[in-house]
């Protein structure tokens, strides 16, 4: 094969050296077209977009990402033992990388890993992403990418997630059949589709019930702890307090246990309590916490079994595919009926 | 710089081409003493052992890993964020690499770490490492390592760990003061430094109160959850059985507290539990868990900024220093008076 560089790729696609260099790289300075353009000929005239790459391409790196969000949800770290059991099987190394729900700090990851440092990435979105072109750049890089729980629409890839519409509605309607009437929804973020799907239940079932929609029950948290605590304290100290909390994620939950403690409230008789969790301490809570829990273990193991399907086929694009796994929810103390 | 070939390595050691190349890719046919005369060699003509590892050296990798026991430990996970702090700081990324307590797969890691893809490592070692070849050979490649926590007293590096003995004895000492006067210790593995520094605190508690030592009283645990959680329930069901019981690790500490749930034992009036542990969830536990927490973060943002300082300076060999940051007992109402 004789050796194609970047004049080539210049002359035949009619634009500067510079600009299919910087194309290549990915840089911010070109349009997401062009870049496609320049990486779809450098592919069909195989050229080689880096040294670095090639020795991988050609020797494999053996190697998976998965990036997560955070550590401090248990929910990742079992989806992350899920992934390494499918990686060590296949006798490939899993590479941990973690966003602390920052855009940016997602954006510089994904670039980085276009060097092709990896052979596939699985990955769950940071609740701040808003963009996706940095996840589209590295499918034409190469690598293919499949997501677990946060995920992206606009990609076609395959995507794991739990049934968050079902597990929503379940979750509010067991607070509701069991004395709740004003029930609060913590929501983590609004660009996150999961945690939209949630949200949807629990109006769905507030509906079922007749139970009128207070728009101020929706506590719209975000990545700042501190902050977070603030609004659910003060969410429990107004004069007409929730009967009912429902939490998306668990640490709002333990901020929801952290402020009722600070407040002498009791759950389950002042407010109940249920949130989506993996916590490993739930039944040793004081109260035990009644949980929604997803089956994160099999989410991670089923995204890196699609992933090596798909590395075994030397198939850089995953064809589009939904795959819904059944959440459980696990009735303990912080709902029982007073 | 002229091309120096394995060849020119060979005739110079009068050794044999493959032997060069096999002591390169650091295989396990070749002595340490081998090794250590090719790379040494190698280094002071100038060979390029891997094109991909000479790109890294050239171009850096501005990455370097973190290599932890678990994830279901939260002092790994605040250790990780601590590193990852300094990391971001300096505009590196930071790959996290689990070895599941397996001394197999940690060897596996810091092979596959010797190509070159990362500039340091930071490590907490497997409670099943028995040899550190491995990790000789990585620092002999040109990588530097700093330990943490879980160190390995035979490598010359930097080494950050807690007073683990002071803290073994306050631990035992809190528990003796509290009216126990037969407690057990549940070890995690004997091949771990920082377990006997506990386990020397622990028996030096007991004879400065002048309490009998009963070697049925150290319950050896190992990686095996269910096997862990039968040990301690055996211990809690014997006819005499313990009244106060310090955990070396939080994961042990929560399994007594499911073997007292099972047993009906209530804590601390029938038994007094005290852990080293870093879980969010301590004070929110029935009853909440009185802990030994080290500054886990600290911990590893003192590792990284070391492995940093070095970086910067170039250097792959780290002076040798140890670091030992003080933990803190944190009373709860585990160990309360009856």
């Amino acid at each position: 094969m004789s050796k194609v560089n970047l004049k080539d790729l210049a002359k035949e696609l009619k634009v500067s050296v510079s600009t299919v260099s910087k194309a290549l790289k990915s840089s911010h300075e070109i349009s997401a077209e062009t870049k496609k353009r320049v990486l779809e000929l450098a592919q069909k005239m195989g050229y080689n977009p880096n040294p670095y790459a090639g020795f991988l391409r050609h020797h494999k790196s053996k190697t998976i990402a998965i990036i997560a969000p955070e550590l401090t949800n248990n929910f990742f770290i079992q989806a992350i033992s899920g992934a390494e059991s499918v990686a060590q099987e296949k006798d490939y190394h899993l590479l941990i990388y973690i966003t602390n729900d920052d855009f940016q700090k997602e954006e510089s990851i994904v670039r980085h890993l276009q060097n092709g440092r990896v052979d596939g990435v699985i990955i769950s979105l940071a609740s701040t992403t808003k963009g996706y072109q940095h996840l589209n750049d590295l499918i034409h890089t190469g690598i293919p990418i499949v997501f677990f729980d946060r995920i992206c629409h606009e990609i076609e890839t395959a995507k794991i997630t739990t049934d968050d519409f079902a597990s929503g509605f379940n979750a509010t309607n067991h607070l509701i059949e069991n004395g709740c009437r004003d029930i609060a929804y913590l929501s983590i973020s609004e660009n996150l589709s999961i945690d939209n799907k949630r949200k949807q239940g629990y109006l769905e079932a507030l509906l079922k019930h007749d139970i009128p929609f207070d728009p101020n029950r929706i506590v719209q948290c975000n990545t700042d702890e501190n902050s977070n605590f603030k609004k659910i304290k003060q969410l429990l100290q107004q004069e007409k307090r929730p009967d009912g909390v429902f939490a998306s994620i668990e640490k709002l939950a333990l901020n929801t246990y952290y402020a009722c403690k600070e407040l002498d409230l009791t759950i389950p008789k002042d407010v109940k309590v249920i949130c989506f969790a993996n916590l490993r301490t739930a039944p040793l809570l004081n109260p035990s916490l009644t949980t929604i829990t997803q089956p994160a273990f099999e989410m991670g193991k089923q995204a890196a079994t699609i992933l090596f399907k798909n590395l075994d086929k030397k198939r850089t694009l995953i064809t589009n595919e939904n795959i819904v796994l059944k959440s459980e929810l696990i009735k303990r103390e912080s709902t029982h009926v007073n």
